[in-house]
């Protein structure tokens, strides 16, 4: 679809039109949403529902509809604007009805200017901490042409498609928006659905808990000997060389819609089989926001030394990107590939899950999950990494020194 | 812990204490709630976050802390009551201040006549649509004893360990409760972790997605022949009887928390390679219900036919019940008991996963969710059922008839 193109200087003379169930409607100019009402600041991820769309297609074996991204079709920003809530009231709703279920109208339409239109349950508009925001501003500046300049709808802890950009319209119903992207898109169905009713399945709003490795910074070979030795004494024996370890270091981003909170993130270097905790690193949400739910995503980093027997996998499947394994292999015993010897390249598959606050978690494979459409692929993210290149096995060409490169680039 | 006996006739003046957080306080008798607040009537489960916990214990081979409770620990009513909302309100408190997170006061305290305590956050006792009630009546009649007779708390869509019995105390406190049924109970750790801090991880409250098979009615041999004759025209030859089919009929429930809906129930037949959709039954909710969340548990049933080339595995670990294989045996390859013959049993694994409306679903294993408490055993409940029995493998004394048995018993 084409991007609106609105002069900047005549930004604020845009006009978003509030239309209530009623049949009453109101207008605002841009100038009018900036100065009548209150305006607050949050830090919320967009995600797409096709985030990890690749994984799902890969892991599982089976393809997938759609745009194959890893798992960088997500962001995090600061955005700035004004309360939903606080114009629709101004505009004459009744937030109490919304709140309390009692009102005729149950969701709330968003239009751009170009074509796309799509909606939320009022419940979520109306909530005092749902923070649904009609924004101006990203990142402390005015929004980017392609976050929608100069108004766009901001529905945090929701799939990114219900953000509607280049807003110009806003109407309350009792049905949702009839659009493709409400009705015929953004939609799950079983493993086994290969021709959907698309009437069954609802659009897709919160999102699951989802999570991602997205750099890998391996440190080089650590003689285990000097690190043991410490603790090594009378009687201590150096181990052989191939006791030696490699310095690991994972980072990546876990996310809950909703608003829940991502409670903790476990790691496993061995495909699996035995699990750590990664460290969750301070949020950089903006010190003045005015944030009810957790709408940020959530760093973390994990450090760890792995024993080379740890990589007992042969580099294989290389009709995948390399930094990509089938479920299927990944289920294959252990151990197999132990006597690579030195010959072969010699790898570890290395996973990421979350939980939120709910105590919900990723599903282990995409298997179960997939869908023709491939969305919400939220599967452990699992990246084979090599102990023989000082590398992610993913990254492009090798990198010289032991700095991090990009899993999914 | 003792069960608090309360007269009935006297019933009417037991006091129920509220405390705001600013230490005024205000009492109200039963009679009071009765007669001074709107009756509200909702249909919600309880769930006990020990639920299937043997099968957590099992499923992973690794022992649990608790009542090794399969799927029975959790139960559907409907319940009675006041709004808290509506109590708190009239004892002074300001519902919008917690609504919109501005008040000082963020978690409200349950404390029964016997020893128990626990709390809840406030943004769901004054949720409109929270549905947080002080109820003295279940299925239409007043609590029974066992239930917290006069008075207790249903916090729907929360483990149940937040629904207190023998109701007498509200406090709202900027802390959620120090009694060790918050602090020390009801929480999830990694797999790895089994020495662990407990203020590592929040308490419980939001469900996540569950689900569960608990009835398996299986219809004794159809000749496939007979079946597939009607579509068969010139040239049809008439099957083996090895191509007999057996009718199977599972049933169960599926429920999620926080108030979301259950929107799919998949079933597999073979282990999880294949899938198909179970139909959701009708909601058995009150007419007069003014419940606001999906708070009440979907049943589901899933009819169809399986054919005997299903049944592949032969019956083992006969040191776990019957209902119960674990997921280790779960992932070996299919198809090698094939060769069984008529002399050994021959079983298959049915299963049962479900997803809620935030797109959450359940995991595959109990293995990378297993904690040492055992709560929220929610992976893909399975169950072993037997050809050669006509009744679920599972079932107390092969029932007579085709009638069914409860899975676990």
């Amino acid at each position: 679809m084409w991007v609106p193109k609105v002069d900047r200087v005549a930004s604020d003379a845009h006009i978003l039109t509030v239309e209530l169930d009623d049949g009453t409607s109101k207008q605002y100019t841009l100038q009018d949403l900036k100065t009548k009402f209150r305006s607050r600041k949050i830090t919320a991820v967009m995600q797409c529902s096709g985030n990890r769309r690749k994984h799902m297609s890969q892991g599982s074996g089976r393809p997938t509809n759609g745009l194959q991204w890893s798992a960088g079709a997500i962001s995090n920003a600061s955005w700035e604007g004004v309360l939903l809530a606080d114009v629709l009231a101004d505009a004459g709703f009744d937030l109490a009805s919304g709140l309390d279920g009692s009102s005729e109208a149950k969701h709330v339409h968003f239009a751009g200017m170009e074509a796309y239109s799509a909606s939320i349950p009022l419940k979520k508009a109306v909530d005092p901490q749902g923070d649904v925001l009609l924004a101006y501003s990203m990142n402390n500046t005015p929004l980017p042409p392609d976050h929608g300049f100069p108004l766009r709808a901001i529905v945090p802890g929701h799939v990114a498609a219900r953000s509607v950009k280049w807003l110009n319209h806003i109407t309350l119903s009792d049905e949702e928006s009839i659009s493709q992207w409400q009705r015929r898109d953004y939609k799950c169905f079983g493993p086994n659905e290969t021709k959907v009713d698309w009437d069954a399945a609802p659009a897709i709003q919160e999102l699951p808990v989802q999570s991602a490795i997205t750099h890998v910074k391996m440190g080089g070979w650590a003689d285990a000997a000097q690190a043991d030795s410490r603790q090594g004494g009378a009687g201590y024996s150096p181990p052989t060389p191939r006791l030696a370890a490699q310095k690991v270091c994972l980072s990546g981003y876990a996310f809950s819609g909703g608003g829940r909170s991502i409670i903790r993130v476990d790691v496993s270097l061995d495909g699996g089989r035995s699990w750590s905790q990664a460290r969750l690193l301070p949020d950089s949400v903006d010190e003045d926001g005015s944030s009810h739910g957790h709408w940020s995503w959530k760093r973390w980093r994990f450090d760890s030394s792995a024993p080379l027997a740890l990589f007992r996998e042969r580099e294989q499947r290389k009709d995948y990107p390399a930094n990509v394994k089938s479920e299927a292999t990944e289920a294959a015993p252990a151990g197999e590939a132990e006597n690579d010897g030195d010959t072969g390249r010699r790898c570890t598959t290395v996973l990421v899950k979350a939980i939120d606050d709910a105590y919900n978690t990723q599903p282990e494979t995409h298997t179960a999950t997939w869908n023709l459409r491939g969305n919400l692929a939220t599967a452990w993210h699992r990246i084979q990494i090599c102990a023989d290149c000082s590398s992610p096995a993913t990254a492009r060409p090798p990198a010289p020194s032991t700095e991090s490169g990009e899993a999914d680039a």
